[in-house]
């Protein structure tokens, strides 16, 4: 049975020309980037050629980007960072961010006693401007104001500029937490409002366990992780150099065919939406699908029955790959707090699609045929 | 010019074996470990067969091993747990640690006022037993015990077992930096006194950006890194799938050949002090090379001349790999915190040799002959 892989955004295949750049430093280019001799060298070039060129397509200085173990660590620590080096006693969040954000803020509201809001959220998953605008007008202490780019989940799009800009007015951090843009998005960092995005290579054809924070050079933290001078003192640790090689590869390349890529994913996404609502009676779709949303996830929401409660489950006997919640959580299978959050209907049941390049049009109309016949 | 590679105590080269059972999980079987479909699934029992294989090795539950992005955040996540969940307020710890652990624990004593002591060091560099059981007795609060196993610059072995029970008499919590032994040291960690222990793959001829934390199943503590559930909870982020898989196979592979290889090493080490003191007029060591030493290291004390202020940089020239303190301050320059604190004699020069199985007693050759050239 050909397997059906419609869940990019848990992860994606590495790309193998990526692949290609990381070999050299898994094999006869091991040095550890911070000896000094020139084998220890060549690995340290490695890793700087790599941040100018992540910096670049970013729009950013290399000195505001820092490789991390992945998207996780890069939001515990940009998050930690406003809270101990920043001043901020007043975190501003929503219900739908990732975990890695949701866990990190409940731990510093436990742990510091930092004040915690959520910002209230439209039934279409966006965020409540106004709602925001009060709160931070609202706070008598310094806020950070941490709220994803692309929701994992549903899609849905942030206007970073405008929240960007607000929090400027009021003198608050800003961390947007970026894992599912960076790669599919083209980012301009030098014209954005913001203090700390991150990014993640495994959800745009890269390696895991890598990752970048982007540190605003004028906000001036200490490190999350502490020992060496790695990443100039910012993230102790022997660096990933094929790792961060294949990073910098990865959103290369999917730089380079932006422009193709989102148009092609874009389409196969409306054209399975299109397809569901011809011939799935009762169908709907979670999020902000025909506004902003990011083009590679489709949220779909059926009517709860018996066989769509096991909807999941035969996908997967059929060979098609796609999630409920988020991937981090759906091993323990609690449901998505993001569709919660947004539709607290108890009688749908959510199922995310979500696509990348390496998807085709055909593998809907087998999806689809799958579903009809499932439902 | 061929390179002769002498720093395997910064890093090694990644074994091809374990490369060749790596690949797989960067090409074909890139499914996220927590998605629940079978694609995902797969990527799952990778993880969790990885952790079997190191548990049985070091004689651990798979319940206590936690796979991470490498020592330092290993390092990082015990010394903090120490001081979050375990009541530890006072840390007593070593002027000779890695900089994982001497800059965590300065971190917690200026972010959380914990008291900090630093116990003796004899002139060989072992830890004085007799200081760290009168720091114990006279502590009112409960302490953290932070001592690595072996010192990566000289080589030193800690007696875990005699600090453990030590910890166990005053109840303390021992945490040992064993990034130097495991993969390099036959641990039995079930009749080990011993909280934490942690590891780095590409110490031992496994991929770099991947460690481990053993956590004594005895003691309960929450995250370091907050996110998703993976790692039973205890270290969130997208697993580093391939990284895992080549930790395991590192480590077999360096268990199955460990009195081979270890002998060998210990050869070469030997051969090389002898045939120094033979053709270097000067010379010592650093450390207890003839006692309670890890058989990779070899720190050698130069008379400093001023030639020999320029060894490592002739070495290099001449495509000798070598280092003068750890790697990770190495690019600073700022000279070695551990020669520092066990011998302050300004008059000499410390060079750390350090070797495995792929070197070779014709490398030692020609490497003593450039040194009594250049010296
Ligand atoms: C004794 C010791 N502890 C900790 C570390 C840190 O390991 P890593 O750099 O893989 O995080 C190293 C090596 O760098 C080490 O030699
Ligand atoms: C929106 C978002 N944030 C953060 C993460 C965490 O990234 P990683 O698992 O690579 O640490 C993910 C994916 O898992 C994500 O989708």
């Amino acid at each position: 049975m050909k397997k059906i892989y419609f869940d990019n955004a848990a992860t994606t295949a590495l790309d193998s020309n990526v692949l290609d750049v990381m070999l050299p430093y898994m094999t006869e280019k091991f040095g550890n980037p911070s000896s000094i001799y020139s084998y220890g060298r060549e690995s340290r070039l490695a890793i700087e050629t790599a941040r100018k060129s992540v910096a670049k397509i970013l729009n950013a200085h290399p000195g505001e980007i820092f490789f991390t173990s992945g998207g996780t660590e890069s939001s515990n620590t940009a998050i930690a960072a406003a809270i101990n080096n920043l001043g901020c006693r007043h975190i501003i969040s929503s219900e739908i961010e990732h975990h890695a954000t949701l866990h990190s803020v409940e731990h510093l509201h436990s742990r510091d006693n930092i004040r915690l809001s959520n910002v209230n959220l439209l039934s279409n998953g966006h965020v409540d401007m106004e709602h925001l605008r009060e709160l931070l007008a609202g706070s008598k202490e310094r806020c950070l104001v941490t709220l994803m780019h692309a929701n994992n989940e549903i899609g849905n799009l942030l206007d970073m500029h405008a929240v960007g800009n607000l929090c400027k007015e009021f003198d608050a951090i800003f961390h947007s937490d970026t894992v599912q843009t960076v790669g599919h998005y083209p980012f301009d960092l030098r014209n954005t409002p913001v203090h700390f995005i991150n990014g993640s290579a495994h959800k745009f054809h890269g390696p895991k366990g890598v990752g970048i924070l982007y540190i605003n050079e004028n906000v001036k933290i200490t490190p999350f992780i502490h020992g060496g001078s790695q990443e100039r003192n910012m993230r102790a640790g022997t660096e990933n150099v094929y790792g961060i090689v294949g990073f910098a590869k990865a959103l290369e390349m999917a730089t380079a065919h932006y422009e193709e890529h989102s148009a092609y994913i874009n389409d196969l996404r409306m054209y399975m939406a299109e397809q569901l609502q011809q011939h799935i009676p009762g169908i709907g779709f979670n999020g902000d699908l025909h506004g902003r949303s990011l083009y590679t996830v489709l949220n779909v929401s059926f009517p709860k029955t018996e066989k769509s409660e096991m909807l999941l489950f035969n996908l997967d006997i059929n060979g098609i790959c796609a999630s409920g919640g988020s991937a981090c959580t759906s091993g323990a299978d609690a449901g998505s707090h993001v569709i919660r959050a947004i539709n607290s209907d108890p009688n749908r049941i959510a199922v995310r699609f979500s696509f990348s390049k390496d998807n085709t049009k055909e593998e809907i109309d087998t999806v689809v045929a799958k579903l009809k016949e499932l439902i």
